[in-house]
């Protein structure tokens, strides 16, 4: 079990220095900046990496939300949502710290506003309302879960589930970046909060509420359309 | 044959969800936006998330030409063509309706002109003739509809044909999005066009004729180089 | 023999079409225009997906280079060599008329030094002279011919090879675009030379001497390194 | 042993000239030219590409923070170490030889400070301080040996492991670039600043020193979590 909760406490880690992390250093210089697709990327690698390298120890979640969806999926066991939950969190903490560290080793550097936060309304980096960024979270979580859950069913050839999830996150950034910053996990928006302060603080409910509805709604779903003969696949 | 049915609207929903709404969504801004790169990259994305969630269930077409180019090649139940046409393009409607909500919660947005829709003429991105859209969208989905019939023949190791398959939707948006803002797919156009109207209306005919013309030729090319060995492999 | 040579034409067509392509048609707009990592994924996605779709019915060379450099490395019978050549010749000459009907659908198109043409001096895109070009094509050919032996050879299990050789050839896109365009494949500078004309023309003897010099240099570097086991891979 | 080594300097060679050379070629032009996203992928792909390539034949470290951690998790011959180092560093400085070559072939090229030199300060590209770098440095290494270890270890089905690693790699640089410009690897900073001298050579210590201490605290990481079934696996 303790594996699994340091399993799952680095990959969470590697998430949001990866993906957050990427944001906050690379996208300032415009002429030579990865942009909001080198980002997309960087936060879909994080999870392919992490997948293959820890996944068989803890099955590879990062992210509360995708606990949760696999439980109410019956994927996974409901004894270790809470402490899994707990590992990812503290990860996600330690990596906004570690980031906060690198970032402030430039002249300049402020986090407030700039750490990679996820919001709506002023707080969006397109300005789209608590509705929209409601809407997209929820739905963007639902598919997340649908292609989690999918690509480790039975029918698909072993390997291949952390090229589909991994990308499917790039995806889901390439989409929603400018709704929300994109969330997708409370946990994630949690450990950049902390050290970005504010709005993002007060925010930060949303992240919670609308990735685990999202989740859960994925799950319920994906047993919709889950063939038969498959029983257990993650 | 209602979980497969399920399975196509989820997809064709994700693709014309996740490819158009990228986008719609997260080219506007020039500085950070994903541009041609990242609107290609997402629709292939679609593709290839999908193929891996729900393609054990339905196949995986989420495009009426590719269903048409798989009963051609013999690879699909005529029966089941019109079924899933039907929910391919309630799928793409699904998803038009709900980028529709999302990206009406930035002020001032206005699908009219602005959807991702597909068009040639003036209505082209790079101001392309109606001929040359014509053969645009017909050589791009046959050379789609080869990728398919050779990446899932049997003769490929299981497992990569997503890859192939949603890589190539990729690689053909890299080309023909300045020409017709790609379609090679019926119901993503139709999905698009209720919303954004007008001239996308008008000339959605021809993202029926092209793609639909284009997977049958696909298919007739495929019997024609396909390996003796090989009797089924969808 | 002839499904070999339609699948190699049809390899080398599309190699042609969505490669030089995406470069003729999508790079213009600077907003959002792919650049040359654009054009550089699409080179690479072009083998990718047709190694998949046809590369067990030929091969999967789509380039006299390769060609070569497998018949020195034992992989690839000296009988075949010349029909190779020529159903890739003709297949990327098919492609550059294609392109150029489609390239002409729009308005101002000229094809005079806008064809994706490789070439050295002043017609090498970042200005670099005859010996830088000599040694870069013949480096990146002779690499291109370690990647997919050792990538096609025993060790690796089966399925992998069309990513490793496609997304090859994207990286050597990435370096080798500023100095000749990058060719390391005859038959695909000869496909556009044709319709481009002029400068292309005169200095299309390069690109047929240094890629097959640098294919049959990258042969002879791998049966150094070659594991004794190995017998036959391709 | 000596395959091992041709490969080891082949993988290293390739390293340094497709990371160092799409950067030092490729980035100049700002509207076409592929920025940080462009040179992170291959930097990422030159990884991918050779794993498949000759990774069977020498492991494919290409990287003596590599050896050294595979070293210290038990999975690499400590006898190898000092010749593994040295056909690394060798490989990379006849990359930057051969990098320096072609550049010279466009007029105006100067490779001081211009050559993808790693550096901090003043030398890093958004002028990061030393403990910034050393901490960038050390951690970024640190999951690079841990994606490498998981990656590679006996849970995960063979032959993705090159996608886990390359693409990491990939991941590592759209993170770090703007920090030390990314080494990770003391060979490949070793390679380049041999030719672009000053500076680069009087910091190259830190990316001796920081690489391998981090490369180390990966191998220690993983042991804490290394399933215990696993006795072997590189």
């Amino acid at each position: 079990m303790l594996k699994k909760l340091y399993a799952e406490f680095i990959g969470t880690f590697w998430l949001v220095l990866g993906g957050c992390g990427s944001a906050v250093l690379a996208t300032g210089n415009l002429d030579v900046g990865i942009g909001w697709l080198g980002v997309s990327l960087a936060f879909g690698l994080t999870v392919l990496t992490m997948a293959y390298a820890v996944g068989g120890i803890s099955g590879g979640h990062f992210n509360p939300a995708v606990s949760l969806g696999l439980m109410v999926a019956g994927k996974f066991d409901r004894a270790e949502l809470i402490p899994y939950w707990i590992a990812q969190v503290l990860g996600a903490i330690a990596a906004g710290f570690i980031l906060w560290i690198i970032a402030n080793g430039a002249e300049g550097f402020s986090s407030a506003g700039n750490f990679a936060l996820n919001g709506y309304g002023l707080a969006s980096p397109g300005g789209y309302g608590l509705f929209a960024a409601l809407v997209c979270e929820i739905v963007m979580t639902a598919m997340f879960l649908l292609i989690i859950l999918g690509a480790t069913s039975k029918g698909v050839p072993a390997g291949f589930a952390p090229i589909a999830i991994g990308l499917g996150l790039t995806l889901i950034h390439l989409i929603s970046i400018p709704v929300t910053n994109t969330s997708v996990n409370p946990a994630r928006s949690t450990g950049v909060a902390l050290f970005g302060g504010g709005t993002a603080m007060l925010q930060l409910w949303l992240f919670w509420v609308a990735p685990l509805a999202g989740g859960a709604l994925g799950a319920i779903i994906w047993k919709m359309i889950e063939p038969d003969q498959s029983e257990d696949a993650n």
